[in-house]
């Protein structure tokens, strides 16, 4: 393949056509073009966009490169969320069994962590035995047998994108809303959905700040679902502070099947809520937004939802007595608690600070392939506004050994400012409704 | 090294220091930065620019990243001319040998041919045993002694550009006017150099069509030259017709010997004047125009021109016999006469179908490593603007079999346009005079 002609029309303001993206991605996958190459075309795309008819193009490319998931058009809707990540969020562990648990299948893909945001892979993997490296016909047959499964992105699914990703990270192209959107949509579209639902994460602890740029990523990946049948909605939530109170690969764990129990923390409920209600609508088991929310409510009341992450668990190897009792879950030795360094209101909980915080204990990692600590980590229990007294213990240390507990204790210093005066509670939890017709703000 | 913050700062708009582009290009060179990157990084500058400080940074980190020619400062000035390359340009055997006989040392680098436009290299090596791979030591004794040497980049010389070319010759990051000019100084400074006089070809067979490009190019290069004790001198010449009338290599041997001995077609002359009048007054040897002029056409007139093209010839290997008799060159068998196909005016000698059509006699390469024919060519008798008769001889076709004659024919077709009414001359084949101060248009 003649790839200078090519990048010549990128570099100059032009376009592929789709059969050229199509055989760019496949002689990429393959190794007839070399990565010097593809990095100066991903490096002009990256400046000089791509329009609707290329980002088509690439992203079909990318999911044709390798297997779909294909079902029975008889069987229950599939419908998936996304987020685009954040530090203490724990969305997935939660929403996939409730929603699976009122007759809506979750084939959910999910990544791992990296710098200062969690990784879903990585919490289910504190629960021991628990596998996520399914193959694509385990995967098939657990979601027409249970419902759900929880897995990673395996080497069948859009490899093509694989070797892109890598390539973009090494070549400073990541930072690109269309490739973005292609990145992850590709890979959802080979999952076989009838429905997605994105969590586009906006403030300072997420990957895209500012919302002008979480609506744009939103808007450009439900163009990309809803043209190929899988209807696509977009909630913009609140990442200017930890999501919930645990950050922390089992301690997220915790608090996951705690709020699968009645007892999560009502920022984090909202959101399961908020995000639940959209897959129910789009998977066309519910019509009315009130009902969806009570039908998930009762769902986790009646104890549904919990026993199906006990299935969940048990599909996947993992050991299910950690529902009913925390010690099989690894636990960190040195615990601390942080006090209130002085009276006032809660302004910030930086959630970048956090999410590197517990990266620095050994809960995350830096390189894609560090190892990682499950149990260590904080469970903060204020929120911005709140009103503290000086000495309150405002959340705990959970680390490898004494010397960790007192950078915990750092991080948290540099994490939480107290003022003098009443504060903000921050962004609003969920503010912007986005489909294929409209935006809407919600709060 | 750590290169993709560097990536990231270009990418957003920013710059590099002084000190980063040293050691990247030192870093690219031992092959410890990968190609991707230089490649992103690389797409990032065509797109958004280098700033006078960057351009020089990356410019003597080129140049240092190999040997530099030291001369006794008590030795003659030494000046050279590089010329952005063109169809049927010879004016380097003319010039070099000519300036070099009035007292001006010229160490000149020359390149090879590539797609339509020829290179000096090739010309010279139609001469039975020319050696132009001389290495750095050999070519400043010849320089000293002789006053001349005509040679290819060396390994020695700004290897690191060498590394950078080839990538940026994969990735569509030639036709960058900072990238261009980093690379053609980076050479040029190496040389040791007093000054330097670039030819800056316009028109449609021109690297750079347009004039404004040109000028930018050229007061770029003026503008590292001058900061670094080069005075550098540009004038822009004309490129919409091929310069004489040889179009081949050993064809424009013969033409360059016939001009030494005062038999040079008017056009050529008149652009090897132009051009050595300003190498004499940037090496101080005369400091007026006219006088200049008389000087090298006096050299012509008695000799002393084509004697020091002997003393070349006889230094690099080659056979001096060329300069008393042609049948030295190598000659093709199969030779055509093209007529004019109706009576009128030439319109156009299309440089570019002309160039390319020299490159499919044989004559060319597409790829660096094609080996060529040196005895294919065309000589075109015709200018634009010249009055024609049907069937009058316009052109010979010089190539290797009978059917090639037919291409060749083909080329001439498509190259010469005969209209009806009067046409023009085409551009001005002086057209702008630019220094460190001011850009003079000529013509």
């Amino acid at each position: 393949m003649i790839v200078i002609p090519l990048i010549e029309r990128k570099r100059d303001g032009g376009r592929l056509t789709r059969e050229e993206w199509s055989e760019l991605v496949v002689e990429y996958a393959a190794g007839r073009v070399p990565d010097y190459q593809m990095a100066a075309l991903l490096m002009a795309v990256l400046l000089n966009g791509l329009d609707d008819a290329e980002l088509g193009g690439l992203t079909d490319a990318m999911r044709g490169s390798g297997a779909c998931l294909e079902y029975d058009p008889a069987t229950v809707p599939r419908v998936d969320k996304h987020s685009t990540g954040g530090v203490g969020d724990k969305v997935s562990l939660v929403l996939a069994p409730l929603v699976a648990s009122v007759g809506v299948a979750v084939p959910m893909i999910s990544g791992r962590g990296l710098a200062h945001t969690g990784g879903t892979l990585d919490k289910l993997e504190s629960i021991p035995g628990f596998r996520t490296d399914l193959a694509l016909h385990e995967v098939r047959r657990q979601v027409e047998r249970i419902g759900a499964a929880l897995i990673g992105q395996t080497s069948e699914i859009a490899p093509a994108d694989r070797k892109l990703y890598a390539l973009r990270d090494a070549t400073a192209t990541v930072e690109a809303i269309p490739l973005i959107a292609a990145s992850i949509m590709s890979k959802k579209l080979a999952e076989g959905l009838n429905g997605l639902v994105l969590d586009i994460k906006r403030g300072s602890g997420a990957f895209l700040p500012h919302v002008k740029d979480g609506l744009e990523l939103a808007q450009t990946m439900i163009g990309l679902g809803e043209e190929r049948g899988c209807r696509t909605v977009a909630l913009v939530t609140a990442m200017d502070r930890p999501l919930g109170r645990a950050c922390g690969n089992a301690l997220e764990v915790e608090e996951a099947v705690a709020a699968l129990q009645g007892e999560g923390p009502p920022d984090l409920m909202e959101v399961v809520y908020a995000l639940g209600t959209e897959m129910l609508l789009l998977a066309g088991v519910e019509d009315d937004v009130k009902r969806a929310g009570r039908t998930l409510q009762e769902a986790i009341t009646c104890g549904k939802a919990v026993e199906k992450f006990r299935e969940i668990i048990e599909a996947q190897g993992g050991n299910p007595d950690v529902l009913d009792d925390l010690a099989v879950l690894p636990h960190a030795p040195s615990v601390g608690v942080y006090e209130a360094p002085a009276a006032g209101y809660v302004d910030r909980v930086e959630p970048r600070v956090i999410g590197q915080g517990v990266a620095n204990l050994g809960g995350g990692r830096q390189h894609m392939d560090d190892g990682i600590d499950h149990s260590v980590g904080f469970v903060i229990t204020v929120k911005p506004g709140d009103r503290v007294a000086r000495g309150q213990p405002l959340a705990s240390i959970y680390a490898r050994e004494p010397a960790d507990v007192r950078m915990g204790r750092d991080a948290l210093d540099r994490a939480i400012r107290i003022v003098h005066d009443p504060a903000e509670g921050g962004l609003p939890l969920v503010s912007h409704r986005v489909t294929a017709k409209a935006v809407e703000i919600l709060g």
